[in-house]
């Protein structure tokens, strides 16, 4: 099953049940800014493509995608029915996890699911898995709204806030990430005015960031990432707030390439810099950004490029915890070293 | 008249005349690298286009188009005849040294050959002004040749040299100005790796620099402008070289947009970070980087972005002198304050 239309309604919902709960539904995110296409899909096969041709993207988003995807693939494949179920659970998670090996979310809302069913009865199973991929949807939408209401604080009424990339309602099922503070300063009736930077290759903020913010109604101005650093030091920026994909015990952060020199820039011209995410983004068996392995991807992103040139395209660098000004997760701003006490 | 067909000849000329001296004959920039196109001008306003849609680019190249293209245009206009040349040259001068506001070059070209007017008798004042656009032409080739003679000695075998957007061949009449160290330490047979900034929007470095590079054999690695601060960091680069657009009498630098984050970047990883321009950069007038006027471009430029947000695309940023270890021009490696007597 999967049919295709034009989506009709606010709020954004990135990732998401389909309204008989029978299907995982998604804003199909290749198509933004030009067309808004919204996705149902039932088949584990349509699952991953939909999770590896970057139709559904943002760490956190992959991971509610997954539980969802997995449950309702399971219902496809087996009517519900819990031998069925248990056949063929081990194969479907291994194959959805290994989508993207890199997105920790994915594997780890796979095994929640895997492990809800380990510990269920046969009787009322895919009902248990149901509810497991629906608490892992309502804990990301309620991770994204303690990030607001915790980081509100940093958006003053006119605050002119740089985001790199996108962290935003589109790369989680609820309001975001880094996003999350300024949706709450929004809702709370604050002025805000957003600078997204382009984020080549794929321009994650030209086409994302700055089509869910003015959707929502807020002010934003789309900049080549090579002006950012203009841009601060002509005192135009208040506070510079981005995402991560992973943060080291030390404070290090890897996120999308670029971020690193926005912190060069920020911290050159006395501009605090928020690196917001959720809880689960601290790795903490991960000591250094120095051993956070960043991954290369493939030349053809970045457009024509002649043939006998090489191509450098990493996805990913590391600021250093020193240009960091604090963290902001869904348990309150902290800062390094961080344990497992915290 | 205008004419375009596919370029059979190596070495490369950015800007030149047609065999006949008719005609300002160019290397269409904007389809490079997929098409090699060269195009006759001999109209103002063919010519006022060319470097208005970037065909033509680069400070030095766009003053010998100017230079060049002013006088085949008063040619097709008035077919040479002195008086019609007297009545139509102030009018073409204007609105030619209009046609770009940051290049210091384009009004620096125009008022020779306003000025060389001035000083001639009716009698063969076409043929004047001819020879005053090409000694402007002979000047640049040149002056290319000078800042690879005197800066080649910064280039050892096996350098790694780091450039932004293009300042090389396509950028002058000879062989560039950031990249003349590197022709012509690769013609004294030393290896050399250049780092191509890719420079969006326009992607200059991408499908620009690479090109000629790879043309000439010179290995050439094109990467995001986002992820220049981590390369630097990772010891791979052993000098930064870019181009200059002017230079103001302290030593701040107007360069393509990005070329601010480069130095910051290179300041904090000690590597080296030179600017390459021809003397006639030098903007004596302006004392500091804050008085030059930086062009804002379209926000087609971009690419896609959402109706409703905004787009800041500035083609320019200034680098302050405290970031730049040398200035390297036609007449050596010198250092600010720079004034008249140098």
């Amino acid at each position: 099953m999967k049919c295709s239309y034009v989506l009709q309604v606010i709020p954004i919902s990135a990732v998401t049940w389909s309204p008989d709960r029978r299907a995982l539904r998604y804003l199909d995110q290749r198509q933004l800014p030009l067309r808004e296409v919204v996705t149902d899909v039932r088949a584990l096969d349509d699952v991953i493509a939909a999770i590896q041709c970057l139709a559904i993207r943002g760490a956190p988003a992959i991971g509610v995608a997954a539980a969802i995807g997995l449950v309702v693939a399971l219902d496809e494949a087996t009517g519900g029915e819990s031998a069925g179920i248990r056949t063929l659970l081990p194969g479907f998670a291994k194959q959805l996890a290994a989508a993207r090996p890199t997105a920790v979310n994915l594997a780890w809302a796979v095994d929640r699911i895997v492990t809800r069913a380990a510990g269920e009865s046969d009787d009322g199973l895919w009902n248990a898995l149901q509810n497991e991929a629906d608490r892992i949807l309502r804990e990301d939408i309620a991770m994204c709204q303690a990030i607001g209401q915790r980081g509100e604080v940093l958006v003053s009424n006119g605050a002119r806030v740089l985001t790199h990339c996108n962290a935003g309602a589109l790369a989680t099922a609820g309001i975001g990430t880094a996003l999350a503070p300024i949706y709450t300063a929004h809702d709370m009736g604050r002025a805000v005015h957003v600078f997204a930077c382009e984020t080549r290759p794929l321009r994650q903020g030209a086409r994302l960031t700055a089509w869910e913010l003015q959707r929502a109604g807020i002010a934003v101005t789309v900049l080549p990432d090579s002006a950012v650093a203009s841009l601060l030091r002509a005192g135009d920026i208040d506070l510079v707030i981005v995402g991560a994909d992973r943060i080291a015990a030390n404070g290090d952060v890897a996120n999308k390439i670029g971020t690193y020199s926005i912190a060069l820039a920020a911290m050159t011209h006395d501009v605090p810099f928020y690196v917001a995410a959720p809880w689960s983004t601290m790795d903490l068996n991960t000591a250094t950004g120095t051993d956070i392995l960043i991954e290369l991807r493939h030349r053809d992103e970045l457009g024509d490029v002649p043939p006998n040139a090489e191509v450098w395209n990493p996805a990913f660098d590391v600021t250093p915890r020193a240009l960091i000004t604090a963290y902001l997760t869904d348990r309150g701003l902290v800062q390094p070293p961080f344990s497992m006490n915290d």
